[in-house]
């Protein structure tokens, strides 16, 4: 008998760890059908003003409870097999993504700090979320450090550790929070945490390891290294981190009877190895294949690629060896702000009578916008924008550089700014795709996930401007899906992920077709975005970091004390 | 006897002559106080999309009907007179001030073509109006013969003589109309024509002679350089123009027993030589003294100052002769965009939330967001924004540039960047301001006269950019008086137009002084401007004039032909 057989007419199960919720989504192994789904808000949501007990967080912090994790297990999870109508006997597996990095202290046991007693009211006993931008100084002092010393790693990274990432963020806790940061038997990605909770024994993932921890050719940063940021750091990875890298989609272990009570899933089914909400939307497109980018296009963008060998590509967030797909060079690059950025422009710039107009036809101010943005010819607004409002994130790894706009006339109207936004961060894809391109990691094929897919004005805009036809992720739940898919392989009823992903995974090919016309048009305006984004991103004139300056020097003389929190990275 | 003194308890008619109305005023003239004043709008406004008899004009087109400007004489001046409560026989002198270069082709004896049997339907038989900019290829031509041949002329207007002056429109009229042309026996300024109109002779004024006739060291272009431009044009200024030019503030004529039967005024009263709105405002502010600036601040701005040296300024509009008083030679610089500006922002770029505010307080839209803007410390916008939504009238001289905003985040507010328009047009000020200086006509004093000068906050920020004090001219109608000045010089009252100005001018000096702490800021602010002016300005990235031109073919190839028309010069 073949047990694969049987078991691809069985259903597994993922759950996507958002920002704020987590969603559950039952899936059948045979051909990837989403069977049902259900969606869990966190109590807590992102903690970035007060926690409870302690008072007013100081600026650029971002925590989240735990607790909410595993609470929205417990919700999740059973709701979506209700929804799905399926006997919870027929799961065979469990997989997870998050947000990353989001790391925690913990003890030998898991139990993280923020649970024990007295330490409820302690910051930095919390998992700092992905957002938490506090780390900054510390990440400034990592990057110093680490090309003071030549470390060959700060390359696979861009040359840039962020002060998102799991060094940062626990040189923080170490600055901050010494006696904490002893009691911390181990430093973990909740993306791990939440495996270890499923089937009671700790895992390490390859993707976050590799991304967020700067593991590298099979080791973390040498002791001489960590010692150099402080002597009291010189362990850290020998005490904290050290475990060995499991591969994605295998099989972490089986759940545990707690867990299997938590959920109403069966004790015992496959509980697969931790992963990313991005990275783990690869497989959700379907067949993996170096050069296929799939770009998670939502506030931000998220683009990742496989490739068959190992290259620096300047600029990109990190390259992982098994980072998305095992056997395989992980690529990950991103923009800070996307749909950030249209939010901003809606919420600031857009006069009364369009958000009446929107509400007269039932449509988002969005949809309107997007409407009349595209009414007209490309290139007859004559204007260009630099997407940098959420700061750089690739090619120019640059978070104090801001965004641009320039050719406003007398005549310039609001929805034709907008499309220059619009277009601006089409420009900043097409400058990553051809990045890569032209460091030896060339992109065969443009995926669009996330989001923003809803939005066909757009989807049009970035087929044109990156003059490539655009396919399309065929699931609106990319990152459960590709949860999912991971739980398959981890239960034994596919080989690997790829056979996964080529029987589960969706795409539709080729849905935005390049319009030659449009995209002569934009190849003069690829022209004019990259000479701006040249000018003012590579150090012809720091203006915008001087205006960034000017700024805080402002706020920070403010007779209120200077405490407000201003965007920016 | 003293004639004089009696003249000075007698009263005297300014009539300040604008692109959609005429304001008379009523002024005493022993002291220049205001007694009266009523407003006559033209029935046919700025005609610039459909000419009755005629049908759709051509894009940039700008004409008026000269029978308006009659017809504000016979309304406007009875209405003031009344208003002051004086008696007609008080009066002793009138005079006027026109926009300008606003010019058309009459008869011998001053009859506009326009006003011919048969030729009412003929757009070129009318006054182009001073923002008629459909004659660009003219201007284009002029200019690139005047620099092939080396006029010498042609720096005194800052090196570019503009399509809104007498030949670039008048060669248009040859060009596109040759047989109106031919039957035009004078080209005449309608600031000189309504003289002809009050005393039935023509007359020419320095101040339209030298700033948009290009009359310099007492003569126009040579033939041989008109020839050059079109055979046909050699005798233009021989044939159209050729007349004596008058010092402003001298006597034209009496007013003839028509006018008077028009305005109620007594026959035989002083007509003053006619002027220019802005040049004329000078003494209305005052004391006459060179280095003395006046900007008169509206939709656009106008610089002028007397010098008492020749020299030439790089960018400026032109420096005349006795172009704005007597004895003096008169500078004249300016802003494309300023008060439009804001407009265009206030319609464009303001979410309904403010709209819903400044409704519930009754007041306007623009006092709200100056309210707003001013409200956070300089700087802590971190912008910085290019003020040439309209073009660059001086120091660069480009209509083709556009505007820039740069340092935007997802924090970035709509008064935030309100604010950063405000500053631009301040910066562009202290551009003009420094390059004057630098050029060896020192500006030793800034007033301001205008509409945008009811703005406090704005007038602050002026006082903080250009580091100076700033006076503000005292009367709310700067024009009409500065007319009604020169009303009492040319009806024997004072000497001189210095006289007059010092008699019946008024200011309120130093009632806006810079805060050095905010001005340091602008300092550094200003400095980031400058490096962005050159930058997009000065031809290192020609990006403004290469999408006006991407922007201008996508319209030319919309398939309903492309007539639409888009703002710029």
């Amino acid at each position: 008998m073949d047990v694969s057989a049987n078991k691809r007419d069985a259903y597994v199960v993922g759950v996507d760890f958002g920002t704020l919720s987590a969603r559950a989504l039952v899936v059948r192994v045979s051909d990837g059908a989403e069977a049902g789904t259900a969606v869990s808000e966190y109590p807590h949501g992102a903690i970035d003003r007060i926690l409870a007990g302690h008072g007013e967080l100081p600026p650029d912090w971002a925590l989240q409870d735990p607790a909410d994790y595993t609470g929205a297990l417990a919700a999740a999870i059973p709701a979506a097999i209700r929804n799905a109508g399926i006997d919870p006997g027929q799961v065979i597996g469990i997989a997870t993504d998050f947000t990353a990095s989001t790391c925690m202290p913990v003890l030998a046991d898991g139990t993280p700090l923020c649970q024990l007693p007295g330490l409820a009211a302690r910051p930095h006993a919390y998992p700092k979320l992905w957002k938490h931008h506090a780390a900054q100084p510390h990440a400034d002092r990592i990057n110093a450090a680490a090309h003071e010393r030549g470390e060959k790693w700060i390359n696979r990274y861009g040359g840039k550790i962020s002060s998102e990432w799991q060094f940062a963020k626990a040189l923080q806790l170490l600055d901050e929070d010494p006696e904490l940061y002893q009691r911390a038997d181990r430093w973990i990605e909740a993306a791990d945490w939440i495996i270890w909770q499923l089937c009671g024994t700790e895992t390490r993932n390859a993707c976050t390891a590799g991304y967020k921890g700067i593991y590298q050719d099979g080791s973390y940063p040498a002791r001489e290294y960590l010692a150099a940021l402080d002597p009291r750091f010189a362990d850290f990875a020998d005490d904290k981190l050290a475990h060995p890298i499991s591969p994605l989609g295998a099989r972490a272990g089986g759940l545990s009877p707690a867990a299997a009570a938590l959920t109403g899933l069966p004790v015992g089914i496959a509980v697969a190895i931790g992963n990313v909400d991005a990275h783990v939307t690869v497989p959700a497109a379907g067949p993996v294949a170096p050069g296929k980018m799939v770009a998670i296009m939502g506030t931000s963008t998220c683009h990742v690629m496989n490739g068959a060998e190992l290259a620096e590509v300047p600029g990109m967030c990190g390259v992982v060896d098994g980072g998305i797909v095992a056997g395989l060079w992980g690529y990950e690059a991103g923009q800070s702000g996307v749909g950030d950025i249209f939010a901003w422009f809606t919420s600031n710039g857009v006069p009364g009578e369009f958000a009446e107009e929107a509400r007269r036809r039932d449509v988002s101010l969005q949809q309107l916008l997007d409407e009349k943005a595209t009414a007209e010819p490309a290139g007859a607004h004559g204007l260009i924008a630099l997407d940098w409002a959420g700061g750089n994130r690739s090619v120019l790894v640059d978070g104090r550089l801001s965004a641009a706009v320039v050719g406003l006339t007398l005549a310039t109207t609001a929805p034709e700014i907008y499309r220059a936004l619009l277009e601006s961060t089409a420009f900043g894809t097409r400058m990553i795709i051809d990045t890569f391109s032209t460091s030896g990691v060339p992109v065969t094929e443009f995926v669009v996930a996330g989001g923003l897919i809803k939005s066909a004005p757009l989807m049009q805009i970035y087929a044109d401007v990156i003059r490539r036809p655009l396919s399309v992720i065929g699931s609106g739940q990319g990152p459960a899906l590709g949860s999912a898919i991971h739980a398959a392989v981890a239960a034994g009823a596919y080989p690997d992920v790829p056979a996964a992903a080529a029987a589960m995974g969706r795409i539709d090919r080729d849905v935005y077709r390049p319009d030659p016309a449009r995209a002569d048009v934009y190849d003069e305006l690829y022209a004019e975005y990259v000479q701006l984004h040249d000018y003012f991103g590579r150090g012809t004139n720091e203006v915008m970091h001087r205006l960034r300056a000017i700024r805080d020097r402002a706020y920070r003389s403010r007779a209120d004390g200077g405490t407000r929190v201003r965007g920016g990275c």
